[in-house]
């Protein structure tokens, strides 16, 4: 059977590239996808998410609207390093039309709590922006966090951050929200940076899917090369682009994929190092540990699998 | 046969530990112990390294005076917290005789090329203070970092450190010294805090040794007492003081008693966070690693460890 899963994705092109790997993989099964804000904000992702269904040939899974901005703010603004990377329409200025599907009444906070008492351990839900969504399921139900099984992309233990030396982008949109998340959640895995940054993709891959000629395929060929042209610009010693959201859905159906350290986790709120993903000294002797942090990945075979299913979406479902 | 080991101390309680396990660990052969600065001067960690020698029977061991402060500073003071955590004295303000032999005329840096180039691979060399001798001798003979075998107690990854949020006082000493050490060692391994602080002993093991009766047995209880009584100011939530010196001495004997990560490390010698340990993001690709850390530890055996080779010395050996 299927796992279910849920997308909060802020999309962005690697969260379009995780909506891809998510759809081309028979072992999920996507029973809705929602909104929150990051790479852009949370109505553009909806908007994305909706479009990117439609050229996918999913119009039938729903999207859901979610909070817009951080726990301890009352606003968001897309970061100019987010435009930069991910275009300001979010997926790198490629022009896909407006679905023809609208998001749906209920909101994405009470869709995540629904779906967690609905269906309890047969759903994983892959968080991959901002995590204020999580938080506000956390903080309305308290039987959520018990229940929940979440695999989020975000957040650096052994390297330094990717928009400071010490806070990664998902987190650091709001640190409030990612620290209730990974403190409370009683079953959760952080695909951060130290293992997103191993699994890089170039212009060589890219350039298979836009010789199928397929409207997908385009798709994902023009927006992937306008991240990894960002990535050379930010990150040249690296590359490529990093497999960021898709890595998380990844892990999301074969967790043998990374190899993960048990740890109880905080994220620093306050002081020089806020946005910071680090272990929680004062439970560190603390013999249960509600958090697995990938510290390690096998990327040929995640690269192998990264091609295979995006290569199905590719091709036209 | 022996392992050939030279402890590299700024003496210190729990480098009188890591002195104790050492010598009562008969998998190991002490040919040294150089003398660093940290916890207290050099000049006072030489003279309690050799009292200390005398004390546990051993007054053949040779103590060569190393550098006296950080590669990038022309002094050094004991900080407040390090007096207050070891006494002025940096044994507890237990008194122990000052021994009849004296320091080396050679100095520490000089010993530590030496005796890599004599015992190469028979040889671990065991830092326990600021790095700074292990950094000289990296940028004074080129064949150094290549042939040493290196376990330093420094450093905190997946946890915060101990002077700050990022920095633990080891590698606050000196970060361009342990800089140097972490990037160029081919063969080092890290036993930071994310371990040490896992390793605690309280009242009730140091009650054992006084009861022997023995003047070793009394200082070991004495000192490391005081230790204790300031952990639980600084760290109440741990219920005990951690084993930071004497574990990297430990993993010295049987490295299976810690799970380690490959990594290439860096410390962070500007900026924020400044001191702080983390992987080299420059190099996280590159499939050669040059260190590993320890990321978790087998309390129990290695407290069993620790409880039998005190011991030994404690009765006197």
């Amino acid at each position: 059977m299927a796992k279910k899963v849920i997308l909060d994705l802020d999309t962005g092109i690697d969260d379009a590239l995780a909506l891809a790997y998510t759809l081309g993989s028979p072992e999920l099964e996507l029973i809705g996808v929602t909104a929150t804000y990051g790479n852009v904000l949370v109505e553009t992702g909806a908007r994305n998410d909706l479009a990117l269904l439609e050229l996918f040939g999913r119009a039938d899974v729903p999207v859901f609207i979610g909070e817009p901005h951080a726990l301890a703010k009352d606003s968001f603004e897309v970061l100019e390093i987010s435009a930069f990377i991910h275009g300001n329409n979010g997926i790198g200025e490629a022009v896909v039309p407006d679905a023809q599907a609208a998001p749906q009444e209920q909101g994405a906070v009470d869709f995540l709590i629904e779906s967690v008492k609905k269906y309890g351990d047969e759903l994983v839900i892959i968080p991959t922006g901002a995590m204020t969504n999580i938080a506000t399921a956390i903080k309305k139900d308290p039987t959520f966090a018990e229940n929940a099984h979440i695999v989020f992309m975000g957040g650096a233990l052994t390297v330094p951050g990717n928009v400071s030396p010490w806070a990664e982008a998902n987190i650091n949109q709001d640190p409030e929200g990612a620290d209730i998340m990974v403190r409370n959640s009683n079953d959760i895995t952080m695909i951060g940076l130290d293992v997103t940054l191993q699994t890089l993709l170039t212009y060589e891959e890219t350039k298979q899917w836009r010789a199928l000629g397929t409207p997908a395929g385009t798709f994902l060929a023009d927006a992937t090369d306008y991240y990894i042209k960002a990535y050379d610009t930010t990150a040249p010693h690296l590359g490529g682009c990093g497999l960021h959201d898709p890595l998380a859905v990844g892990v999301a159906v074969d967790p043998s994929l990374v190899t993960t350290l048990p740890i109880n986790l905080k994220v620093d709120t306050e002081g020089a190092t806020r946005g910071r993903t680090i272990g929680d000294e004062t439970r560190l002797n603390d013999p249960v540990k509600n958090a697995k942090v990938a510290v390690a990945v096998d990327v040929e075979r995640f690269l192998a699998e990264f091609m295979e299913r995006i290569g199905r979406v590719a091709r036209g479902l």
